[in-house]
């Protein structure tokens, strides 16, 4: 021992403290440990990185654009304003191919409407009277068409009329076409051009066959087999595919969910990264709170100067198309870490079996005191530490203590073990 | 000892090996690692299970769409053009109820505009001129109306005047109306649908109340306490609850944020998933560059067939709903993991721990003596070891060793402690 | 030894128990641990810390609100309808200003379309025929302009024609302009205005600069240098920015993406704070599938009543703009776990020494007996442990059994120690 005592620190920083451990014969546990110890190593394995790919930086931010277009022309017959003619720039609200479109399906058109004085709509409750004080001059009617003018209107002998009102008239009837005057708009098809981008990895793709892409999308329509890269749906077959039928939304409108989502997977290459579609009906929770309809107007001036407008009402579905992403790439640091937290786990399952080992068995007492090993020091040890300090650590001091703590006891096994 | 290695290794593969620990008397340091232990478990318990709910699997990629309808009419009446009625289909902009809808609440109109000849707006910085040269003909006004002819107009003798554009004339007057025209607009009242859906989970729901909706809603406006689920507002409610007035807003425009969060335990069932309002202003971070304002025309022919258009330039409160949500139900995955790391964690403690008991404590050497025991082999061992090869692992060489180690030191105790 | 069972229980839960480690001298695998130990130290530190600022609390869900508004003018000279002024409410589609808009760069204009008879476009392929069969009566015109009346339609002794359609005639001329129209749109100016808060920090900032922003912005141009708080940017300085002419572009059109990317650290306060700015462009993954487009009309009524119409195919650019946002705060909880699971990481590293230890090293036999000790019980001791139950953890039954497993070279030492 003629090391001085920094040597000595310094190196002894460089040997290896291993924990030491008792073995107990314990098959039990021993099995216990064992199974705990599988079965984390098969989540760390089967779920971490087979199925959740814990050996891949993921990168969730998605750039995504999408731009629609909608083909298909119908030709509608309405009783107040004879032929018309609706193509894309018609029934499509708005008519810019953005991620969410709205497709007209049915409308009530209310033509040639002026600013002038007549009686409110008998649907809206505020509208309603039985004489004059109730039409408050000058009074907006709540959720109606116009400024009460203080006056009751009743046909004959009525009891119940509805307020003049200053506004747009003739006010809109009330009931709708019972059939969806572009019922056509089922054969009509959605053209859903999708671009995106992951900036971590600097790879983008498109929804569409990169080849010959114009004269291929002239005729294809989607099939999740046949023309994956085929992004052109029949309005009909969407709607299908929600689990409803066109002609029944066509009629009150509707809101459909179109989600493109992108899974990629970067190890495999660009080849493995498709979109999957999926499409879901988002306005359906009860019967009565579905329905899609909003109104719109087209202004017109006669040769007067003066202005008319026709109103409409249009009932229609809207596609709100939305886009998922993940992309995955094998990396170094979450593979590391995934490892070392599942072994970190392994900690849970030792001390479970510590506490079956130490409280549930049989011989727990003896296994207790093997584990727990005393460091109390007798009076006399004080100062043999002292004259220690600075010995490499852990030497004859340690047995040195065994003695003392078993002097006691010495003979009585001695003398049993030795005969 | 008859048995094969083989066989020994394999049984021994299920002996259960738990750490050896040395008991450290020393209230101090235990009391820190009980301290140390307690907080790990408050942490896990309070922190992780009941405010994190670390017991569920959660679902953060909600499916939501919404649907607007503003309902309400204003008479208003501007110098230009007289009388005018404005109803939903003119003031919300775009007029298909989307997540992001617009309220006009003040606005500039300049009607029949024509294509022709006229003096730029003195407002137009780059409009402004004391000579033809400060006019280049064919240059675009920068943010101005139209195209310089070359020409620069004065009135009288004044040495500043401002260029002559081609362009719509006569271009729109600067000064906004100091009272907003659609005032009134404060008793708007928006219909906000929302129609949520955690696919994961398969649930749905939205933030209108079932039962006979129709007639409920025809009355009915929000109250978080009486009717959580008559999704009505009055745009001045919205304004109040941000902090503002609306008659301020309306001067000049503004946004307001609507935030609907569904924050949902689906462990206490879908009666326990409510949504939760909330309105902030998201343009006002200072008085200079609040407002909101766009321009848009309406085109109209005359007889002739010339185009000539009414320029309108609005004011008005934009609305942006943003729909969040969090889904959450038991699952045993992330519970083990939550646990598993929480006792994992403790490791953390333990090392603290030592590092107090080997390095502050009074007897520190005692301890470190007792915590590490030394592997050291002395020249007589090596072939101890061999011929040991194979023994079940840890039986007699162990203590063997001790009595090598200690003997060179065991007299001077064993005297000290034997009288 | 006088105190009762339970006090004795009770005191040694105060115990420090501390795992015993065996010192293997062994400067391999010392060293092996050491480097494990500083690189999982400068994973913890450089990347946890430093890098990824695990000290923090995180709030990702940022709430955004983007203003835009576009400012020039361009004088057009369609051969179809002569001189034309485009001012931002023309060619922004939509015109309010919303996070996504469109600005139109070339245009194809059919002036005064009305309902009537005319032959469908050559450029459609359903549209073509031999004979009337080829054009079944009522049939729309897949991706056509109107409904087959049933005529073939050829022009002198052609085999080809198209056939005779029901819908806005004359239809649209297919070729476009070679120059884009509005190709001084690369001089438009594009302000976006965007808000931002966190609401979990309560912090909330603009990309404007606050201190008298009007008259600032009247002139400024945006330039990451020079002026990071003046988002006013060329239209054509952004396509430049993605690696694209704007010339090329402004002909088919595109998407271009803005992203606006706010990272803060509010630990630094909020000077630290800034938007960041990238533009891409998001259509173009090959040159088939590039360009954007699509077609509005304008409705006006003669003196008679009878509708006719402006169809407009418009060409431009799309500019999406995406915030994204991510602040942090120093937070304990964060922190503390961080350092937790670190330090449980080094579990990890423990093993792999170990594995290195006892099966790679040539003297693991001997590691192997002094890591693992047994604690096998002869058939006297079970009693033995019946009768110790209770009493201090770990005396002498410890060393009880250490002789027990000494025995055979018991005398050896004893003979030494007792004279």
């Amino acid at each position: 021992m003629g090391m001085s005592t920094f040597t000595n620190c310094f190196l002894s920083a460089f040997d290896y403290k291993t924990a030491k451990y008792v073995v107990a014969e314990n098959k039990k546990v021993g099995v216990l440990f064992r199974v705990v110890q599988l079965s984390i190593i098969g989540y760390l394995i089967g779920w971490v990185f087979i199925t959740k790919k814990g050996y891949q930086a993921t990168e969730e931010s998605i750039q995504s654009s999408v731009i629609t277009k909608v083909k298909g022309v119908v030709l509608t017959n309405s009783s107040d304003t004879g032929l018309s003619l609706w193509g894309p720039e018609d029934y499509v609200i708005p008519p810019h191919g953005e991620a969410s479109l709205f497709i007209t399906t049915n409308f009530i058109e209310t033509p040639n409407q002026t600013l002038g004085i007549c009686a409110e709509s008998f649907k809206v409750p505020d509208g309603r009277c039985q004489n004059n004080t109730h039409c408050l001059h000058g009074e907006a009617v709540t959720a109606g068409h116009g400024i009460k003018t203080g006056r009751c209107l009743k046909d004959g002998n009525e009891t119940n009329g509805t307020c003049e009102i200053h506004g747009w008239c003739p006010v809109e009837r009330s009931q709708k076409p019972h059939v969806p005057l572009l019922g056509k708009a089922e054969n009509f098809t959605i053209y859903i051009k999708n671009f995106i981008k992951f900036p971590k990895f600097s790879f983008s793709k498109s929804n569409v066959r990169e080849t010959n892409a114009d004269t291929y999308l002239q005729k294809c329509i989607y099939d999740e087999a046949a023309h994956p890269y085929c992004p052109i749906f029949r309005v009909g077959g969407i709607i299908n595919k929600t689990g409803h039928r066109f002609q029944d939304m066509a009629q009150t409108g509707g809101a459909i969910g179109i989600l493109i989502d992108w899974n990629c997977d970067l190890d495999k290459g660009s080849s493995h990264c498709h979109p999957r579609y999926s499409f879901t009906r988002l306005d359906k929770t009860s019967v009565s709170s579905a329905g899609y309809n909003f109104r719109y107007a087209r202004y017109y001036k006669n040769a007067a100067g003066q202005t008319y407008r026709t109103l409409y009402k249009v009932y229609g579905i809207r596609f709100d198309i939305m886009v998922h992403g993940k992309a995955g790439k094998f990396n170094i640091i979450p593979t590391i870490i995934n490892i070392g937290s599942g072994l970190a786990l392994m900690g849970a399952g030792t001390v479970l079996c510590d506490m079956v080992l130490l409280y549930m068995m049989k011989q727990r007492t003896l296994y207790r005191q093997k584990k727990f090993e005393s460091a109390k020091s007798g009076p006399s040890d004080s100062d043999g530490t002292s004259t220690q300090a600075g010995t490499p650590e852990g030497r004859g001091p340690d047995s040195d203590e065994n003695r003392k703590m078993l002097r006691h006891k010495e003979d009585v096994p001695m003398t049993q073990t030795s005969n």
